[in-house]
């Protein structure tokens, strides 16, 4: 099934079952009102709302157009984001970017900051920032939203806790990243608030495509209306989502509607570092691994970050060539302070 | 007023209002279910909530007894729980205790951690942790509950954002965390949940003790039954919590609801490095800190890391010497994994 929260008067939107072409929708409150509510008793509520679901794409005259610009994320916020770094290419390319070693323990141990989680932005929101010079980015990520998993859980528990499947927008803010680094308590300003996909779907429909805790697709990014990644989440993924719930999951328990990501999508692919869409390659989920392609074939990085005014958009398609989770589709402009709570 | 929320069979537990003295409480159901769902629309909430607590401690046959055994922490989870180190003494003293140089920035910049937050240790709920070798200690802090805070939010901003106050322990396994601090992503697994005081109080409660965004009374930290620390919260209290909560609100709003930690409370004072209670100084609130100034001393640590068995108390009394927050109580106990989820 496939699941949203619509924009309304509250924090946490309003639950709606969506049909599989993203057409219509329909509010379940006599099942949950809110996705947490569902998922903190998921057991009982995810027979209901397949129910529901089954009943919803079965029944053309059923429920109302759905419209993804009234979508939040489908939790607007969460108890816990933990986002990994799962395609270590990436984290070698961002790390050479910066001049800074990587340990080979990063192709065993994976990487994982504790992110917010109680603020994300809906996908179809702009991305306000205050001052350009942060280097903003985006990063197009996977990320799972799972059940309760009980401390020191094994690879079977973690890859049976995975209830849903989103595609995300990490945005990042590279300026402030190396100062945030040199202080040891990991990133806080250069992670401002995240997107999800306006849709939330159980692994069921993706069918073959959800398989080893992976999800075999290309991750599509168009940057101000052109095609800038495209690359498969299933290749190169050097943790599983298993790998990185039980990861998560070391030291402390975590609770139903903990979010976890895979970190930037990213194809080394057999031609080295990554090539360009243009040049035939996978292209790139973030500007910082083009601007890491250009210094290595140019000597210094060509490609800008992000601008105010400047529009990314992640999708994913089905062998059908149809959107799964709906578009994140996001514009940078200027945030300006209010100085009134 | 000073509110609690008792354990019950849901994920968020049963708000209550708790007398000034801690005897007696009482649900506020027609007011809010749970503490978030107050912080939520604290504007509207507030008035009724204290309201219900001046009827409370008026009546002495109103309500029923208190116990503190039955409270969860206030929030059992929450959307945020970001920990700074504001008492620098203290970062410095853990940077000299695993040899690591602290730049000069950390007087001026304050440092800030995002912490898991979904899932929160009852106050006298023990610390499972599954190996002794962890390094497993207690950090006792101040924290505080704020409402919605704006993106770029400046001082008075943030220091109006403060709803309640709580004491906190940061429970920390020191052991992992020089593996992490490599990593450059922040603390994960060094970092198991933390708990807090049964009962978080407005501001208005403390009276003169609440000033300049601190609290300026001892924390009282007790290790297996002997005092072991007994710093002021208000001195060498480097960033208030004005300045930790503008921090915070750098590049994102910060949600109602969310719990800005001061970090472990230490007092630097005239003598030094710190100085036992035995010894007529401050103590400590966390174990890394003696082990520091035994290194200076004897050129090794002595005490121990929290081995099973062993109990922390932290509280804090009013002038008059009645608790103020109630007791943060905890055994550490050996973890085993359970092997259904």
């Amino acid at each position: 099934m496939k699941l949203a929260s619509l924009k309304n008067d509250s924090r946490d939107g309003k639950l709606v079952v969506v049909t599989t072409d993203l057409s219509r929708c329909r509010a379940v409150p006599e099942i949950a009102r809110t996705l947490q509510t569902a998922l903190d008793n998921w057991k009982a509520k995810a027979p209901l709302l397949a129910q529901a679901a089954r009943e919803l794409n079965s029944n053309a005259n059923m429920g109302e157009p759905y419209r993804e610009e009234n979508a939040h994320s489908p939790l607007p916020r969460a108890f816990q984001w933990a986002d990994g770094s799962a395609y270590v290419n990436h984290v070698e390319l961002v790390r050479k970017a910066r001049k800074a070693e990587m340990p080979a323990s990063f192709w065993t141990d994976p990487l994982m900051y504790q992110g917010g989680s109680d603020n994300f932005l809906a996908p179809h929101d702009p991305i306000a920032i205050a001052d350009e010079a942060y280097g903003i980015d985006m990063e197009g990520e996977i990320a799972v939203i799972i059940d309760d998993v009980p401390m020191g859980a094994d690879l079977d528990q973690a890859a049976a806790s995975v209830r849903l499947i989103m595609i995300a927008n990490d945005v990042s803010l590279r300026g402030l990243i190396p100062a945030e680094l040199g202080k040891g308590f990991g990133f806080f300003h250069a992670k401002p608030s995240s997107a999800f996909s306006p849709v939330a779907v159980t692994p069921d429909e993706l069918g073959p495509n959800w398989q080893d805790s992976k999800l075999t697709l290309p991750l599509l990014v168009d940057y101000n209306g052109s095609p800038f990644g495209k690359a498969n989440a299933g290749i190169d993924m050097t943790f599983n989502f298993a790998e990185l719930i039980r990861h998560a999951a070391k030291t402390r328990p975590l609770c139903a509607g903990t979010i976890i990501g895979s970190g930037t999508v990213s194809n080394k692919l057999e031609e080295g570092p990554g090539k360009a869409i243009s040049e035939g390659g996978a292209g790139y989920a973030c500007i910082a691994e083009i601007r890491m392609i250009e210094t290595i074939e140019t000597g210094a990085p060509i490609t800008p970050f992000m601008k105010f005014g400047d529009t990314v958009r992640i999708e994913m398609l089905d062998a059908a060539g149809n959107s799964i989770f709906g578009a994140i589709q996001q514009t940078v402009e200027k945030y300006a302070p209010s100085k009134t709570n």
